[in-house]
């Protein structure tokens, strides 16, 4: 646990308005992949209902983060003083230890491969990443950094894993998609190396003797943003894969068909 | 920030209710968009979605708003004063962050263009929408009045940006469209303007010397006014539009061909 610093006006706003906007961005994600799914062929709707169990998920972890940020500091003579009460920054791992995992099953699911094949890579992927966030956690309580280098370093071994996985047997299984879907499911994985890669580098900041007022604001702002476009973002992207994927099978929805015979 | 100022009973409890008001009328809009989906074809269908999640993060952004408003006035002696608590208008610019990109993204969607223009098209505007906003943010929080008129000038390009786009090249598509469409899509813009060119005009209230009770009761109302507006209202023209395209289309719901059938 570290301790809070007093924040200005400005810096207790800044970190208040981004986890409000990442509440509206997640609920309003979690509303769009609900309905968005009539508009992709079925078999690529479980992957909609994944993507909106994971910003619903994270949508109430951020209610829960805002209510313990507005809880942990007090305006005393213009500022944001401590008030006493702990912020709980633990809902990003209770967090992270559900989503995560969901999030490589969106990927995988999207590309609707074999049974057998699909089974194999989700049981790996899965526990890879529910220990990658696991191990982290130990190190991210920790009061020194010795313990908190041994935990980032046990939890970054899953993490490469994680990597491995999906640009070997995975991106095999992305060049035998048709054109389009396969651009995007390439463009997906970056998305998820760059906003995954937010995560360690956040970690690390004790390193660096980034604490205090300025590294507090950082931290909860470049979490939101990470957040925002890993979960919201990336399924935006595995609807669009879907989509493509449902042109490229030539699926049309029944309503369509029933309606262009109505007018011949 | 500025300095709240004492409200009267009526004072107050006009912004009071003009903040409820708006709540009521976005949640009731965000239901009609999600049922008046069935009542379009199938490819207009994500307009009233994209309406549903703006009047939707608008609702929640009220909500928010309105919170703050009770708790940063208490009831002193008769009249509303200042309770210490910041009244955190920033809510504003959180919501329009996310819902004015959203907005352009109904009107183009509506249109059914071909893949490749839509691309285009909402690519400029969405990026101009975004900068419009997050450049008004740093003069609205300034406490001077020459930072406020740096940002707002500079929040102005693009916003001229989107009028050209809007009255050039969507002109262009717009004469492509049916007779009634047509119609409706340019009186869209015509709404579009007329509500949107409420922002600036609040943003440059300061300049004006209006400060105060007064002041801040006609912008609270008059924000609201123009969210309801620019929101509930064109959603519900975004809906006319989807109407008159689907009876232009000569789509014809399948349970209403089932019906025919029957009675034939």
């Amino acid at each position: 646990m570290f301790e809070l610093p007093t924040l200005t006006v400005g810096q207790y706003s800044l970190v208040y308005n981004m986890l409000s906007f990442t509440i509206a961005s997640m609920l309003a994600a979690f509303v769009f992949f609900i309905m968005a799914q009539s508009r992709v062929a079925p078999k690529y709707r479980i992957s909609l209902m994944v993507s909106a169990l994971v910003v619903g998920i994270a949508g109430y972890h951020y209610w829960r983060i805002f209510g313990s940020w507005e809880g942990a500091f007090e305006l005393v003579n213009g500022a944001y003083e401590p008030s006493g009460e702990p912020f709980n920054d633990a809902y990003r791992y209770v967090d992270w230890l559900l989503t995560v995992p969901l999030l490589v099953v969106e990927l995988v699911l999207v590309m609707a491969l074999s049974r057998a094949k699909q089974g194999k890579l989700l049981t790996k992927l899965i526990i890879a990443s529910a220990f990658m966030i696991a191990l982290g956690y130990p190190g991210e309580i920790a009061d020194d950094n010795v313990t908190r280098a041994i935990w980032g370093t046990a939890s970054t071994v899953p993490f490469v894993y994680i990597l491995v996985v999906l640009w070997g047997e995975l991106g095999k299984a992305i060049e035998s998609q048709p054109e389009r879907p396969r651009v995007l499911l390439k463009n997906i994985r970056y998305l998820l190396i760059a906003t995954w890669g937010f995560y360690p580098l956040a970690y690390m900041a004790p390193f660096a003797g980034l604490t205090g007022a300025g590294a507090e604001v950082v931290l909860q702002v470049g979490y939101s943003i990470a957040d925002v476009a890993a979960k919201a973002g990336y399924g935006v992207m595995i609807y669009a894969i879907a989509r493509a994927k449902t042109d490229a099978d030539g699926w049309v929805k029944p309503e369509q068909v029933t309606g262009q015979e109505a007018t011949a």
